[in-house]
């Protein structure tokens, strides 16, 4: 670190990993194209130089964010792929999977969620989104070839209405809350299986 | 309109909805905190005095739009209520609705589902939000104990869970796309109430 003349109340000895955290909690509160990086250091209460000791630029944060996110998706989608099973098995692997995923890493996968697509690291890890949700596509469709899915409603549109149910989950879970990560995947199998009716 | 010696490039007649309009799709863009009465002025090719002969506030603009998209979603629920029938059918009346309200007015519930309670405005929308998803939870709680719905889901998750599905579709539906809404509502009930293993 650089010495400065600028303020650094507190100037609390933050590590990559940690300056990462907070500004990925900053750009959920506020948005990432409303947080500057002098709001950022603000924030972190170090200088703007002292922040770009940690890092090269606001959206290095991001793409690191981003990163984690999608990452974690992605491996979620290889384990289920890599289980031995029929593709039911499959499926709901990956559910369970991604519910752990966005659980763990809730503020990462959020910024992923609220992506506008207004940078090139967005448009980026938008098109990773888009890759991932085309390989579930695919999943969906080899359930329904094999009558392990009803056909009546369109994979594409299947998809994203289950994945629907398990994003919605990054806009209420409280870790420290009621609710376990794996009660969630279970009753979000449930649903998108067997339905709310009683059988 | 006042006399300006400002920039008008075009100055297109707008009335207060395009205006409006606008100022929603420049917000969903680039997110209501990073987005600036000049933004706003630039792209209505107005100046800024001009679009204030319009509204009062940006934050008036935020308002008007999370009434419309508030107002239609109460709106569907009391309707679904007045319907004669059981609370299933109240309850899929309101899922119909909400895709209605949301398929109608797109831009207007995206902003509301991406609020951060930043301001008093946003705060009242958020409160009225959760008043409406109490309403829903009460109605779902009630379906279980006629045994309507199944309880071994608890009635809060179960309403997320769902609505969960209804608002995703804010992020993929297009008008001119080849997905009616009223097809995705079938979609969105059958999935809720059946599941999408085969029967």
């Amino acid at each position: 670190m650089t010495a400065q003349a600028a303020p650094r109340r507190g100037r609390p000895g933050y590590d990559r990993a940690e300056v990462l955290r907070i500004a990925v909690e900053l750009f959920n509160q506020q948005g990432y194209d409303a947080t500057s990086v002098a709001d950022l250091a603000q924030r972190l209460g170090l200088s703007k130089s002292a922040l770009y000791h940690h890092f090269d630029s606001k959206e290095q944060l991001l793409s690191l964010a981003l990163d984690d996110a999608l990452n974690g998706l992605e491996a979620a989608l290889e384990s289920a792929l890599a289980q031995e099973g029929t593709v039911a098995d499959t499926l709901t692997g990956l559910i369970r999977g991604a519910i752990l995923v966005l659980t763990e890493q809730q503020p990462q996968v959020t910024l992923l969620l609220r992506l506008r697509g207004n940078s090139p690291v967005e448009i980026a890890a938008l098109e990773r989104r888009r890759n991932f949700d085309h390989r579930v596509i695919d999943l969906v469709r080899q359930a329904q070839a094999e009558g392990v899915l009803r056909s009546d409603i369109g994979a594409g549109i299947a998809t994203r209405l289950v994945f629907g149910m398990v994003n919605s989950i990054a806009e209420w879970y409280r870790p420290a809350g009621s609710v376990a990560a794996e009660e969630l995947s279970g009753d979000v199998i449930a649903i998108a299986l067997e339905g709310l009716q009683p059988r």
